[in-house]
C-alpha cells in the first residue's frame, strides 16, 4: 500500500486503529472448538466485526507458529481472507525479524510474496542488512523497533550512545537515512508517550506503530497529543482489549462494539483540518 | 542438553562444528525434486553424512518458513529425524526471535515444546523480557546476538554506550547477569575474531556460537586462538561451505568429506589437555 492511500484510509474511516490478531488457541471462545480451523474461524469473525472501524490488522506471528504447520495454515487463510473481503486494509506481520543476507531475503519472501502482508516489524540490532532486503518490494513497508513498551526496553534502548542521545534515537536517526516515510515506520510504545516528543524530533514525517494502549496501560490521548503529525502519522494497535473483550458466542459482536468505541475516541482526536 | 554433556560431546567427537541447515529449495540438487518432501530429503542425507563430525545442527528458520506450512513440516521432520537417529546432537533454531510477554512465551513453546530444539537464537534489543521466557525450560538455551559478522553490525552494536565500552559489551555484561553459562550463549561473528579478546573479558565461561567462518571469510584458527576457553567454549557454524559443497547426486558424500576436513582442523586446535 502507498503512503497516500494509508493516509486516505485514516481520513475515510476516521480511525487510526489497528486490531492485533494475537489469536491464542487457548483463549478463543469454546464455541469455536467444533470448527475444522478454530483459529481461522475466530479471526474471520473478529475481522468482519472490527473491519469497519480499523485501518489495519496485525497478526502476531509467534501465536501462529506455536501451532506449527497448522498454525501457519490459519495465518495464510486469515491474510487471504482480509485481502479478499476487506481489500483496503493494511496488514502487518508482527514478526520482529532481524537477520542478514539470504536469511533476510527469505523473510521478505515469506511475508511479502508467500503471504501478502503490507508490512513486517523488524528488529534493528543487526543494522542495515536486516532492513534493506524488505525494501526491495515496492509498496511494502518495514516497521522498525525503536522504543518499545516493555520494562526491558530500558536495558539497551535507553542507553546513552552519545553525549546527547540514547540508543533508540540513534536507531531513528540512522535508519531514517535508509528509507523515507514512504516505506519505513517505527514502533514506539504508548507507555512512553512523553518520549514521543523526542521521537518526533528525529522522524517528524514517518508513521509510528504504537502498541501499549489498553491492556498495557498507555493513554490514547497522550499518544495522539505527543505523536500525531499533519497526516495523523499514527497507527495505534489494540489486541486483547478488543479480541478478548468477551468469551461467549457473541464475542465478535462485542469486539466490534469495542472497536467502534475506540474509533469514536480517535475521531474526536483527529483534527478537523485533517478530516476535511 | 546440559552444559557438561555438550562439553563431553566436543571431547568425544574432537569437534566443535555446527552444520547450518540453511536448506534452500532453489539450491538443493535437482536429483531431489522427485521426492515428496525434497527439503527434508536433502536434510536427511546431509545430516547422516555430517553427523559423525559435528556436535550441532542449526536449521535457519527463515528458509523453512518461506515455504509456509509445507516448509514448517520439513523443519518438524528434520528435527525429529536428528533426535531419533543422532540423539546426542545439539539442535539450534536459528530464529533470531526477540519479543516480550506472551509473544516470547509462544516462541519458547514453538521451539522447545512443539519442536524439540535445544537452543534458540534471540535478539537483545527489547531487553530482558525477550530472554526470560525461554529460560523457564530446563536444559534449554538462549543464544543471544552480541557481535554479528555482517557490516551492518557497525550501525549499532559498535556504538559507544559508555566511556569505556560498546553496545555489544553492554549486552554481554548485562545479560550475563540474567543467566549463567549453563543456559546462555552468545553469537559472535568470526569476521571479528580480534574482538573475541574483548568478548572473553566479559564472558570468560559462556559458550560462543560463531558464524562467519568459510563463505564469509572468517578464520577458524583466529576464532580458536582468541575465543576458546578451558571447556573449548566454542561452537563454530558452517553452512553453505558444507551443505552446498557439491550439487551432484554425490552431494551428501562430499558434504561429509568437507565436514570431516573441518573436524580434523578442529581436532588439531583442541588442546591435548582438553582432549584427555
Amino acid at each position: 500500500m502507498e503512503y497516500k492511500q494509508l493516509v486516505e484510509n485514516i481520513r475515510a474511516k476516521r480511525s487510526f486503529l489497528c486490531v492485533g490478531l494475537d489469536s491464542d488457541i487457548n483463549k478463543i471462545p469454546p464455541s469455536l472448538v467444533k470448527f475444522n480451523d478454530p483459529l481461522f474461524e475466530f479471526n474471520r469473525l473478529i475481522i468482519d466485526a472490527t473491519a469497519p472501524y480499523a485501518i489495519a490488522f496485525k497478526p502476531n506471528i509467534a501465536f501462529y507458529e506455536s501451532l506449527g504447520a497448522e498454525g501457519w495454515r490459519s495465518l495464510e487463510l486469515s491474510v487471504s481472507y482480509i485481502r479478499k473481503k476487506h481489500p483496503g486494509i493494511f496488514i502487518i506481520a508482527d514478526a520482529k525479524r532481524g537477520d542478514i543476507g539470504n536469511s533476510s531475503k527469505k523473510s521478505a519472501e515469506t511475508f511479502f510474496k508467500k503471504l501478502d502482508f503490507d508490512a513486517v516489524t523488524v528488529a534493528p540490532y543487526m543494522g542495515v542488512d536486516s532492513i534493506l532486503p524488505f525494501l526491495d518490494y515496492k509498496g511494502k513497508w518495514v516497521i522498525l523497533l525503536a522504543l518499545t513498551s516493555n520494562e526491558g526496553a530500558e536495558n539497551f534502548q535507553l542507553l546513552r550512545t552519545g553525549k546527547s542521545e540514547r540508543l533508540f534515537e540513534t536507531v531513528l536517526r540512522t535508519s531514517s537515512k535508509w528509507a523515507g516515510k514512504e516505506n519505513l515506520m517505527f514502533v514506539v510504545g504508548a507507555t512512553r508517550a512523553n518520549m514521543l516528543v523526542i521521537v518526533r524530533e528525529h522522524v517528524p514525517d514517518h508513521f509510528l506503530l504504537v502498541p501499549g494502549v489498553g491492556a498495557q496501560g498507555g493513554s490514547l490521548e497522550d499518544v495522539f497529543k505527543y505523536g500525531n503529525n499533519r497526516s495523523c502519522g499514527l497507527i495505534v494497535n489494540l489486541s486483547r482489549t478488543i479480541i478478548y473483550a468477551d468469551s461467549t458466542e457473541r464475542f465478535d459482536e462485542v469486539a466490534g462494539q469495542k472497536a467502534r468505541e475506540i474509533q469514536q475516541q480517535m475521531e474526536k482526536l483527529l483534527k478537523k483540518e485533517f478530516l476535511q
